[in-house]
């Protein structure tokens, strides 16, 4: 069962800076980590960060993030290694009157921890599937699912969303009032992830239709 | 004047896993710096990475990162803290016929090192247009410029693009031989950021009509 209660704030979680773009609520926090399609994920390997782009999927109250069994990097995740998982969904530019109040509109989640490895077969599966499943729930019914060598050259890591933050901006330009009279335009453009029409396979034909749920796949 | 040459290879940038997913061209890389309209940057604090969104901007060799003077993770970038700054641009979603291959099409740079912090009043103030021209060119010469106040409040901060790499996926899905001929769909699904028509400020309604290169953004 999902926990409802709001996500935990420690002083690594708080924001100081504008700290009304914040929030510790969980269900804005799994409707981010809902609709993202990958993860930005930090892992800092003697001192250096890496910041990675990776395809993710919620199981209940944990992230999970697959990767090849060898990379260096999800054997650091393995091993209570402190990583950041976070998600961000671009909204829109903001244009102001002066060059300061320019900005983003924005929703993101940040998830602090350590990640733990996955390696109960029957929890495997279910975690990889949930990954698939994570843009087209469903699609795993619908595919090969993994054999055991993919699934030796698979590591699986979850993380639990407990230290976690939103931070998000939305609407349009905020000036300083003495700024409001300057001639100047100032405005917002909203912008949105869009889908075009899905592509079959044209290098090796499918012998099975196109599923309903690719075929209607939209991006809002 | 730009550097035309190779990005630099080093272990921390070198890919082991699928390897012909890697580039160290240049110009590539700096074509999607371009594009990309924020960056997820890593830095660690105590141990802890901690990965924020943040807009920036490119000036020549250097990409630009600012944010509040009070920012703890501005403050330990400005010190010779290691960090990673990584655009990743999302193109699509690759549905194959096995679980496994399941994967999704984008091009990423990830750019390595130290930041060093921009003091230099004429330098910083050409950073900070750098950062309001990102998405829509010219547009710091319509707007007003940085008073003395927002310049004390801000620290900018430039990273040298040297240690870097791209990593990016194309194309349809890559099935193993042996799923070819299952009876599963497959294919990929185009996803592109899309511009909507721009909203003028509602709550105080500009006194100069809409600039042209903000009426005719559009993202692809």
């Amino acid at each position: 069962m999902e926990n409802r209660g709001p996500l935990e704030r420690t002083p690594r979680t708080t924001l100081h800076r504008i700290p009304d773009r914040g929030s510790y609520d969980r269900d804005l926090a799994y409707s981010i980590l809902d609709e993202g399609l990958y993860a930005s994920v930090g892992i800092a390997v003697e001192g250096q960060p890496f910041v990675i782009p990776m395809v993710y999927g919620r199981m209940g109250d944990r992230l999970i993030l697959h990767g090849a069994a060898a990379s260096r990097l999800l054997k650091a995740g393995a091993k209570s290694t402190p990583i950041c998982v976070t998600v961000t969904l671009v909204d829109g530019l903001v244009f102001a009157r002066s060059g300061f109040h320019h900005s983003m509109n924005y929703r993101s989640v940040m998830v602090l921890g350590e990640a733990t490895e996955i390696t109960d077969t029957e929890e495997k599966l279910r975690a990889l599937d949930v990954i698939v499943d994570h843009a087209v729930p469903g699609r795993s019914k619908e595919t090969r699912p993994p054999n055991r060598k993919e699934l030796v050259a698979t590591r699986v890591l979850a993380l639990s969303i407990v230290e976690a933050s939103v931070k998000m901006r939305t609407g349009g330009p905020k000036d300083d009032d003495e700024d409001l009279e300057l001639e100047y335009w100032a405005g917002h453009v909203p912008l949105r992830l869009v889908a075009s029409e899905p592509i079959s396979d044209a290098a090796h034909p499918p012998r099975a239709p196109m599923p309903e749920a690719v075929a209607s796949y939209r991006r809002r």
